[in-house]
């Protein structure tokens, strides 16, 4: 195994956190805050560390296999949460490790869950970079350096293929840089754009900046305790859950979308059954509030729409707690902690084209009764899906709630309560943020055992690189090679 | 469509239902209950209409094809719970319709989910009924009919793949006939076996017989208000977990292991698989009991292997309220709500070799990830498993975990506890019999709303049909034909 090839990888990315650190910086210098001074220590050791391994692995061989693609991407994954944690640490804003690791890698997965109990209370730049973390996670780490720095060379794609394991969506570019290029690119415009609407619509620009970055990472982390509910604004509503929308889509789509190709956009089968989930849901939930509440027709509207967007994307902003509804709601709403945003988006959780493969796959099999002479092979966007596509997707159904199920028997030793229990794992595993009963939109994760928090940041962690890439790590054929 | 062949099977089914009720209807008379009447009616309505509807079918071709062959099979457990709740009925033991019907769909699915608050004041006859309903629905309504008539010719492969459309086990003999007919025998001996086992060890005759009933077809209806933990005999809970187990067991291996071929037994995968379930599930619980109760070990040890090996062959017979453990425990039983028997065997559920297909099949993905070039199909018994069979297993658990989903959310809307919720409709879809929260293993159903009570009835109906032959009905592809 090309060991230091590893450690190299590592300290480049070290260099990059440390260089996202003084971003951060400057915001804290800029609001004059306490802050400052621990990030210019953490982004002093990230970088130095960084220098020191690159220089010390200088002469690494360049080749990255199979084995030590997977290893760096993991790697990569409890490094950056490991020292993404030391700005927490040292202001004193999150002064328990425990808590700050948790903090940190709920943001770089994208989950938002919080440890946090009086958010408003922190210094600008610690919330920045809780943002700065989700934004970061949001594209995928790899996906950054691969776009900005050109040293992976054929190990490239080995990373990427890592990082982003599921059903592979249309790369836009046979070369692996110049996709990452344009993901990125896209991924900026779309945050640049939310926050100049919000700060049109009347947030503050601080707050614009920081909701856009966790908006397109589907983080769900914000900068008021109440979420979005803290703006009473339709309209900020309305500009956020657009943009959760989008990212939750394909960036590929929105890709051809930005180069007027619209027609390709609204034929795609993962985009009309996106859409065809929320409007379902939203309806559905939007029927059950008009029935069991006496909320306006467009509150309740903007509700159902802004949770189930939140959900659906991963996001987990909320502006409603949905705890509160008839039970039957709250029921629908757990439901959609199995869904996800669709492949190739910054979304978590199961994703769209998983679920919609499997559904067509279960349906063509009462065909397949009536007809069990036919071949009849599962159909996506107009063409085959090879089974070997389909047995994946089966294997990570399995691996999903075989994890869930073996996860809830385990936390619930850690919390007893059945419905607790089963919405951490779910809302951890799914990279979502809030979860049920003690967990709930309006609680916190503060007063989880720290046993129960290591336990939640490995299942975020999992959930964030889609199970196999973890997984694979335990399985002995990975080392027999 | 050959419609009079529908209905003239379904006349001759009328028939043997007409019979079974002959035999509660000795018991009955034997007892000089108030019930005898209302079998004398019952039974006539059955055989009279029954011979009605063979007359005038008696041209009917006799070609079954596939469609026949699913509305036959889905139509024959509809009406056998419709005339089977005329006893409970006309005697006034359940004057309610609805609760009769609720509680005969339950005995003929062997789901054992019952509205009855005091069991122990109905007459024997009654009693015995409840129990006939359970062992004539273990084994196969029709499996029975293959067994004793030779009408079927040709239909009978059909019908028989209708009713039990798993992952088919191996034959034990080519001959259809043959095979329903070795079936029931060796299920005939098991139940005289334990009945004699149970009265040696203590139990009244009459309960004796109802339980070997309840026990050999995975039912769990019993006499007794509090069901097996009226008992506190170890001998016959031990009798009764020995016979749980073997009901859960592929009865192709019970008839090689009468042949004396164990060796064949025991190199049996499904069945390996099953033994470290129990044991598996069996050993945490009862270390999990030891950790949080004071109970004595062989108490402890006894209630865990009972409500593992009840719950997993999806009996539903209780010693334990597992709703009083401590919490971890009770999710580790409502996890196992998600298994069942073997594959042939008379418990319902998912099934052993559905998991174990799907773990293999998961296992090996990892694999595949490491070798992506190479072709790695799924071993079973040493075999190579048609992807055909993996892609239906995949399908089965997908609708599987669908139903589930949507039926909890409507559920929900009768009966707002969430967690009952879930537990209602695992526990009907598994044919398992108790559930969860206030239908739990003290409670009863009859708290239910009506509406509640027949949405239960279908999906108990589901899944002892194992979903496909009701879903398929449902298929445009089956009417396009």
């Amino acid at each position: 195994m090309n060991v230091r090839i590893i450690f190299r990888v590592l300290g480049l990315l070290l260099l990059i956190e440390g260089v996202a650190m003084l971003l951060a910086l400057f915001v804290s210098v800029f609001y004059q805050e306490y802050d400052q001074f621990a990030f210019l220590i953490s982004s002093g050791i990230n970088v130095v560390l960084g220098i020191i391994i690159l220089y010390l692995t200088r002469n690494a061989r360049r080749d990255i296999g199979r084995r030590e693609g997977y290893i760096i991407v993991s790697l990569v994954w409890i490094v950056f949460s490991f020292f993404g944690s030391l700005p927490y640490v040292i202001s004193g804003a999150i002064p328990n490790f425990t808590n700050a690791f948790f903090e940190t890698i709920s943001g770089f997965t994208t989950t938002g869950s919080s440890i946090l109990a009086d958010i408003e209370a922190l210094p600008h730049g610690i919330l920045f970079w809780r943002s700065i973390t989700q934004w970061l996670g949001g594209m995928g780490i790899i996906v950054l350096s691969l776009a900005i720095l050109p040293v992976f060379g054929i190990g490239g794609m080995q990373l990427f293929m890592a990082e982003v394991p599921g059903p592979t969506p249309d790369r836009i570019s046979p070369r692996i840089r110049q996709t990452a290029k344009t993901l990125w690119g896209i991924y900026l415009i779309f945050t640049v754009a939310e926050t100049l609407l919000l700060w049109v619509a009347g947030m503050e620009i601080f707050d614009a900046v920081c909701h856009s970055l966790t908006t397109m990472a589907t983080g769900g982390f914000s900068t008021k305790q109440a979420s979005i509910a803290h703006w009473s604004s339709p309209a900020i509503q309305y500009i956020i859950i657009v943009f959760m929308f989008l990212a939750g889509t394909n960036f590929t789509l929105s890709y051809l979308a930005i180069k007027g190709r619209f027609r390709r956009v609204f034929t795609d089968e993962e985009f009309k059954y996106y859409g065809l989930f929320v409007i379902a849901f939203t309806l559905v939930i939007f029927a059950g509030l008009i029935i069991s509440s006496n909320t306006g027709i467009e509150l309740a509207f903007r509700d159902s729409l802004f949770q189930v967007v939140s959900i659906i994307t991963t996001t987990g902003y909320v502006t409603a707690d949905y705890l509160l509804w008839t039970p039957v709601l709250t029921v629908i709403i757990f439901a959609l902690f199995f869904f996800g945003g669709s492949a190739g988006s910054t979304g978590g959780g199961i994703k769209i084209m998983r679920i919609v493969l499997l559904l067509k796959n279960s349906y063509y099999e009462l065909r397949r009764m009536v007809h069990p002479q036919a071949v009849i092979p599962v159909k996506f966007n107009k063409h085959s899906v090879d089974p070997k596509i389909v047995t994946n997707v089966l294997a990570f159904f399995m691996f999903y709630f075989v994890i869930f199920g073996f996860s809830t028997v385990i936390f619930s030793m850690i919390e007893p309560d059945m419905e607790s229990a089963m919405g951490a794992v779910a809302t951890s595993l799914g990279n979502i943020g809030p979860g049920l009963g003690n967990v709930g939109p309006a609680e916190n994760f503060m007063h989880i055992k720290p046993v129960g928090k290591w336990f939640l940041s490995f299942l975020m962690l999992l959930g964030r690189l889609e199970l196999f890439t973890i997984l694979v790590l335990f399985s002995p054929a990975l080392w027999k090679e």
